[in-house]
């Protein structure tokens, strides 16, 4: 009646590999709004940091009652482009989907509109910000997980009707987090126009730095940490052997996509620290955060499947479309204070194009097939894979762009139409934090004993 | 000889899950270091970091010495009141107890004082701060964690002669943590009187707002990721297989008992968020974060019993016991600056309460009985269980709180006759970091090259 | 042809046991990071930040290049100076190392020049920086790792012909870590000199206090966190039962090793806070930070293998080792920033010899020979196990100081007569951030609403 021993086994490791990955994406919320926070002007400090706790809060409650279930409700009637059961976890654990999966798929959820905030940021009512992240996380960013991630999705992988016999192969979410993210930045950026004095008279770009250089790196380790939950973490199972293989598993995977991810991001941080500095003649640690960030995010489609040589290539190229998206940007008078469109949405995009490219026949086998040598199906096109992935992850592509477009892109303009969207100009000149949120986030008390100030304590003692 | 195959694989995964939950365990002292170092003035900062600090290095030895004894010291002459072997590790490992679970053990201790740290913060001196902390976690909490936690316990939902039939159902502490942390706290901060200028001279309170917002939510971001390893890890084990069920285990209650974690913190946040708006008319980020952390500790004691709409419930409830607890302490003058008396102490009651009224017959015994469902023992009143569950709760409730009060009380009423306790106003208003610990936490330089003055810096350039 | 289910179980925990460990190693990056950043003035926070994350990034690349080979790679015409295969990871994985193996060990040689980094901080150019961590944690590391770690190493405790017929035990690297990162400061700090200002002109100390206490605190929490993976880790297996016993393996032995790093460090802690209490009259949080550091360094190398009531005699004593150091360091003039020298080159040092002189025999055969109790090896000396022990931590001892100075003090000679070692005096005195950084690491923003400016608000809204 009870499970067998090898079941309890197996559900044990599998269950804590997957709850802690679950803990350490949790981490990136946290990273996400140190990296935030330090990104802004201190006057902002706070209606950003209250922005990312109630991405978590709010998306745990519209996640649990019907975000998982777009996303993974995939029963008896199961339907390619949205789910449609699991609502509130009813039925929930049953054979497919324990409570740990809603666990680790809840800290993918809520990480998307924290991506988003930051193209928004410094200039949003918090009310408007309520809407969007409900709406982004409770039912866009669903809608495009089922699609890539549920087995009854039509972009699916490891369906019964693969896409060009391939699917698209989005292992951890270049597209289906980053990209969703990434393009729901740019209209919200776009709608919202930059901030105030962000471009001077003649168009020329005026920096505003943000206020903490120190929480912006804190952010990035952190985020850095997390990716090892949202990137080796998505094998769901580790203890899976490989058929084909005498001492290979999923274990064995798990870690070759931890030194991937890590490769990658590891160069695209040192290409942009080189060529920041070419560029602008200075060493610059806010830079190589960026690329760093964006390494992670271009690995994070094919990090499963390609060879560390291939991670490489990835982050070198992901450096470079970050800072060739920076540079348009200005051009364009585009103002995204945290680059999320240019990180999340450009080294996203590339990102699926890089895992049609070099994802590796065998690996891909590993990640999809458990390893099983005698499927035949798709792999990169540069190792002689074919077209069919390669077109799978082009579709991908154009379908979350257009997807998130007409979903975002409106809803953004009716905010906008509403005059709800944008705070006030006096309001955005004295800061969020005092118009929206009570007070400063920085408190330095001068009317007693002050840091800085040893007189006063020596006129108390003395 | 050696452990058999399947010994070893048990023992392996649960130590990994158990170690690794005492690693998260321990983070939570870094969250309270920041959460308490944000949510007071600059000039005290330091020393509420040292305080942190110092709770995690004394509790270690004393927990190592004789705290670890009194709470599991359980022998052949086992007592309901105190544990009496196991001192410094004697006989450790054991059939019982390995070294992993003292880890975790401690890593709940040192908490304890943490939370009290926080009521008398910002005006206490530092040397009865060592001597309240020593005592506290090396002997008012373990005996409590004796009673609750040990087989031996009288109020043990795991003996073999169980209070009312049922024992108290505090899985992972929201009385024997939190609510000891908090009474104490209660009679500290009411020992001590509020800070200086708390309360004006006609009785009105005054605000006197932290200095950092940033490390307040880095605080309860990072405590939030440390009681994914406080509740589902007091399952002490993961693998265990339930003989009713076909695939179930304590894989599954682990990954539920995350789940209704994370469920009850975020309604307890997003309540905060919007009934504080209507009250106060912004919305408050600190708020919304003490409402998160509310709700996490009242969720704790019953986190494993109960179905996740009920944790929904539970939150509910706890961000309006916070919300109401904290207007009665400004009616009271009663000054507590982290509001620990109130969160951890009302929401820690509350969450007693709450497992009396809405623990799940299933999951009790998945919980207590490896998932025996043969066993008959009482449940949530609410769901039909009989008295018997509620009665232990309130039984553990009343203890705590007269057992804190006899014990802490009287201690802090003879530091204060001593006049050990409470600062001079002098150093209350100079701050405690220039008067006890030899300077400020910050420092600006001005001496040199100063963040804001370019000038300087073109000066000595040019 | 595929993995056994016992191979499968068996390589899946230790998996996830190893992975997540260095994930936690990885962690200590980030607390290095926060710890160098708040104990440095803020005008070179931005370099201190930036040198860690570029310890990461560089680190990724080198060691994958070639630091992994030269430490383990060990083939048929094994080297037991040097290693000489798996260069890029060629013929990863085998039967000896794992993906998982080669994460660890890159989280442990990205740390070594973080080490390093303190001990020049605050007047070192960036490219000399770049060069010297290259050199440093991809040559002069890697070879002391090949040495004690890998089973060809001549000092190594597990090859076929111990030194002494023991070999060396450094578990976790108190030497081959932090020893090598602290005779690496030394010599980067006196080729250097003394930060502006250090001295007076009588030769007297001006204490020069770093801006941000807070976030020496973070960073000293998050080392604790990280050196539970650092310690406990190093096992690299947890699945190993000990044939002596009925029911131990390496699940136990993991538990105890993280009680001793845990005891250790806590005992420094204690005694430094009393300590310099004594001595400087005040309780000084950051003291108690790096005594607890200290104590970690030094049972670094002895914590699989001693008794929880020694890791407290390691830790009183480290206390003293980093006291007495710091005291001799003012009377020389030596100006180490961070105290690395003295803390992870002495404590370290002291680590080795406490090794030598406290391991058990029991523990060391569970470390080193799988419990095998009919092997005959030294232990710790005064325990009764003879010379051969403490002979070869000397020699490991000896050996690193003569490797590290023929190397790294050559190097930092030669960058320091080719005058791209230091920077100038104008830049040590505005700051290396406004100098090689572009900027400083916190902004004000007047120009627009102030934290502290309530009445600019007034003015706009009014």
């Amino acid at each position: 009646m009870a499970a067998t021993w090898e079941e309890s086994v197996a559900d044990s490791i599998n269950t804590v590999y997957l709850l802690f990955s679950a803990y350490l994406v949790f981490v990136m919320q946290l990273g996400f709004a140190m990296l935030c926070a330090g990104s802004v002007r201190a006057k902002n400090a706070m209606n950003i940091l209250l922005t990312n706790v109630v991405d978590a809060v709010v998306g745990s409650l519209s996640y649990y009652l019907f975000g998982f279930a777009f996303a993974f409700g995939a029963g008896t009637n199961a339907n390619p482009f949205i789910g449609t059961c699991f609502f509130a976890l009813a039925d929930i654990p049953n054979s497919s989907y324990d409570y740990s999966f809603f666990l680790y798929q809840w800290a993918f959820a809520i990480a998307v509109a924290g991506i988003t905030s930051g193209s928004i940021a410094e200039r949003t009512q918090f009310s408007a910000y309520l809407i969007f992240s409900f709406f982004l996380s409770g039912f866009v960013y669903p809608v495009v997980a089922h699609w890539v991630w549920s087995s009854s999705g039509w972009l699916s992988p490891s369906s019964s009707s693969l896409l060009f016999g391939s699917g698209a192969v989005d292992f951890a979410g270049s597209g289906v987090v980053h990209l969703v993210g990434g393009i729901a930045g740019l209209w919200g950026a776009l709608i919202e126009g930059p901030r105030v004095g962000r471009f001077d008279a003649f168009g020329k770009p005026v920096p505003i730095r943000g206020h903490n250089a120190t929480l912006v790196v804190l952010g990035t380790f952190l985020l850095w940490f997390g990716w090892f939950g949202f990137n080796p973490g998505s094998f769901d199972k580790v203890l899976v052997a490989y058929p084909s293989s005498a001492d290979q598993g999923n274990w064995t995977s798990v870690g070759r996509t931890a030194v991937t991810t890590t490769l990658a991001g590891s160069t695209a941080g040192i290409i942009t620290l080189f060529g920041r500095r070419l560029l602008v003649g200075h060493w610059d640690a806010m830079d190589v955060c960026n690329g760093v960030l964006g390494g992670f995010v271009a690995i994070t489609a094919g990090c499963s499947v390609v060879e560390p040589w291939a991670a490489i290539v990835c982050g070198f190229f992901a450096a470079w479309v970050l800072i060739g998206l920076n540079i348009l940007a200005l051009k364009l008078q585009f103002d995204d204070p945290l680059e999320a469109t240019q990180l999340h949405g450009g080294c996203g995009a590339w990102g699926l194009i890089f895992a049609g490219l070099f994802a590796k026949e065998e690996y891909v086998l590993q990640a999809y097939n458990s390893g099983d040598s005698d499927v035949v199906r798709p792999y990169g096109l540069l190792l002689g894979g074919g077209w069919g992935l390669i077109g799978a992850q082009m579709i991908e592509l154009i379908a979350i762009v257009v997807w998130v477009s007409v979903t975002m892109g409106p809803l953004f303009y009716a905010l906008h139409k509403l005059r709800i969207l944008r705070i006030t100009i006096d309001d955005e000149v004295a800061g969020l934090d005092i118009s929206s949120h009570g007070g400063y986030a920085y408190h330095n008390h001068p009317e007693d004993g002050q840091p800085r100030y040893y007189a006063d304590y020596n006129r108390i003692r003395g």
